[in-house]
């Protein structure tokens, strides 16, 4: 493979989590180590700053701010919803990413996101070979929601599980300070896979988290789940319950919208999620009205948690961007580094990064399996621990300077 | 002041907070050391464990268990929300008590709780005095309100806050990443006293807080922060506002009202508060309709979040339960325990402890001062840095086990 020398572009794409700067830092600061790659430009709001060459030039930023990024969560660069076309149905934004490519020599291009930016890299790439452009294009993965295909889990969803865990404990020990009875509704994002909602199992398991647990793969039955918190206040006067932002009815409908239709949409025409739990919780209140009840959304809060983030995941989502580089330069291109469990259940833990097509990731989602779920469809089975321990291993938080965290910096100097 | 040898008992009461149990911790680990000291008891939930003779066996817990409660969030004795009657109209409870506290020789009395609590503790004190029944009281004062008065602050707050100006920092990361217009609205817990919702102005001098603030001291006018936020999104594009739970309006009606007539209350008559934030991201829609907007309640996780507690704010609420101990056994009794700031503003930081009269603590609220608001009733001032910036010194985890937080674990042995 002949050596392809040229500028790297990076881009963050979707909804953000705790570590998708960690494997910026990761893709950084492996792209230095190497001679091949002259620029280094962060692309702002992912595929929207390209077409509107919006491009930091990463070589002007203050080393140690790059490195502050494996513990900086959210997306440095900003991050972007953006549904490109079908080429062969209009083809406009890819003249134009052609064009931006030409202009700016890029030979290496990191895009780093879930399945909808995976779809993005993967027609990219396609566009790119067609013209004929020589470019290595590799995806990195992240999303909390833990459903892309081919890889065993997802940079970020171990952060995201982390968070969760613990505040579910805690929780837990708040929930039942009084003789009174209570029942808590924890909402958790995930609009069409349990994992982070399932991950709450681990709190369960210790005795301090959720009693009930309702995952988007199962149909959500309303006569069902007040019957579930009678039995089980009727016999701790105290109830715990996790249910997914996603759960829908038998028909398809979002439990969260039952009490709000007038949902906001993306550009994606998705319905921003929330509120399934206060919902529930009025439903609850109904169903038990001696009982105090309180819906608790983890929002916004469980997706950039980095105080309390997995060492294990940090590290992988820095390994995974390391990696992305580390194969474009050694030639492979069109693929999405996927994060592979090498031991048995038995052995100890071990992940490697391979690469995988990307067009057998864009769009896939990979669901929460039923063999997790238990078969009342409200609690999650044992086995679950097998795989979700692992991966929350370890703690690594930011810097705490003068009492508060010490975040990356950038200096975001726009490029020439 | 002769020694008074007898036995101790320990209640804890009202809302819970990350470092309440690490007075407790304090309290037990000091009576072990003093031989006047001979029975230690645990009230289940407070006065009302007292009047059920709910008690647990303090010295049947391992001595590990009692360390690790210094990191344990929440209230493990159980809490209580009970108002006691004036003994001058009905004495009932309060004959309970003495008969309780006549049957377990009790001597040693310490009640950890805020106003209300210190209203019940300080009602017991006169009680058992008119009693002539000899039994040293001290209450220890906790609140993430920072409520208290003659004190400079509370245990409690400082990890609150510590919790709030890390997520606020964290959030406004995350709120930023998209280029399409965001406007985020926090709900803080205070239903009076707007201390914790002030203090993410920390993360906003810092860059990474809100762009508006609103506590309850001062009157919220809807009309007003609709062009507060307009004003702001105009600028930025991007709005972060944190505002109290219990801001209401001119009329004293509290906005989260606005969107919920059908309020649960408490057994003090309190309205359970929570909804603001959803009313307001719903409002600040109308009036940027454009804009993607997101309530955040930060709930109960900003009252129990122990694992990003502040080390100044364990040590000190250690402290708290030490002396609370130590000044009993010295012959103090009808007290509250008060932390005292020794330093000028620009000497190092130096907390003493101090006791200060019960009943002039009872049911007397510490308000936010209105010097730290600013003109426009809109933000913080400056000078507020100052008081609370050696709050949240430190951090003080939980030891983690296997991924995942070790709490104490007591037996909870009911005495004979």
């Amino acid at each position: 493979m002949s050596q392809l020398k040229g500028n790297l572009l990076f881009g963050q794409s979707g909804g953000p989590t705790s570590v998708i700067n960690a494997s910026a830092c990761g893709v950084f600061q492996e792209a230095f180590k190497h001679g091949c790659i002259e620029n280094i430009y962060g692309a702002a709001h992912g595929i929207k700053g390209i077409l509107n060459e919006w491009l930091y030039d990463i070589r002007q930023e203050d080393e140690a701010e790059i490195a502050l990024l494996r513990v900086t969560p959210s997306s440095a660069l900003g991050s972007v919803r953006y549904k490109l076309a079908d080429f062969e149905k209009d083809d406009k934004d890819y003249v134009k990413i052609l064009e931006v490519f030409k202009k700016y020599n890029i030979r290496y291009f990191f895009y780093n996101g879930g399945n909808d930016s995976m779809d993005t890299c993967n027609k990219v790439n396609k566009f790119l070979k067609a013209s004929n452009y020589d470019c290595r294009i590799i995806g990195v993965p992240k999303t909390i929601d833990n459903d892309l295909g081919l890889t065993d889990h997802c940079p970020g969803f171990g952060s995201a599980a982390k968070y969760l865990i613990t505040s579910c404990m805690e929780l837990h020990h708040d929930a039942r300070v009084y003789d009174s009875g209570r029942i808590t509704i924890l909402e958790v994002m995930g609009r069409n896979a349990g994992w982070l909602t399932a991950s709450t199992f681990v709190a369960s398991k210790l005795g301090q988290g959720p009693d009930l647990i309702y995952v988007p793969e199962s149909v959500f039955d309303l006569d069902r789940f007040g019957s579930d918190i009678k039995r089980i206040y009727a016999k701790k006067k105290n109830v715990i319950a996790a249910v997914s932002e996603g759960v829908r009815d038998a028909n398809g409908k979002y439990i969260a919208e039952y009490g709000n239709t007038s949902k906001q949409k993306d550009s994606f025409n998705h319905i921003q999620l929330g509120g399934a739990a206060t919902y529930l919780a009025s439903y609850a209140k109904s169903v038990v009205p001696e009982s105090t009840v309180r819906p608790i959304e983890f929002s916004l809060l469980q997706r950039c948690a980095s105080h309390i983030a997995s060492k294990t995941d940090v590290d992988e989502a820095y390994l995974a961007g390391v990696t992305a580089v580390k194969s474009a330069v050694g030639g492979q291109s069109g693929c999405m580094i996927a994060l592979i469990r090498e031991n048995g259940n038995n052995e100890e833990y071990k992940c490697t990064m391979q690469t995988v097509p990307l067009e057998k990731v864009a769009n896939v989602e990979k669901k929460l399996p039923g063999y997790y779920i238990n078969a009342d469809a409200n609690f999650i089975e044992n086995s679950f621990l097998e795989y979700i321990f692992p991966l929350i291993q370890g703690e690594n938080a930011p810097p705490f300077v003068n009492g508060v965290p010490r975040f990356a910096k950038l200096k975001k100097i726009a490029v020439k």
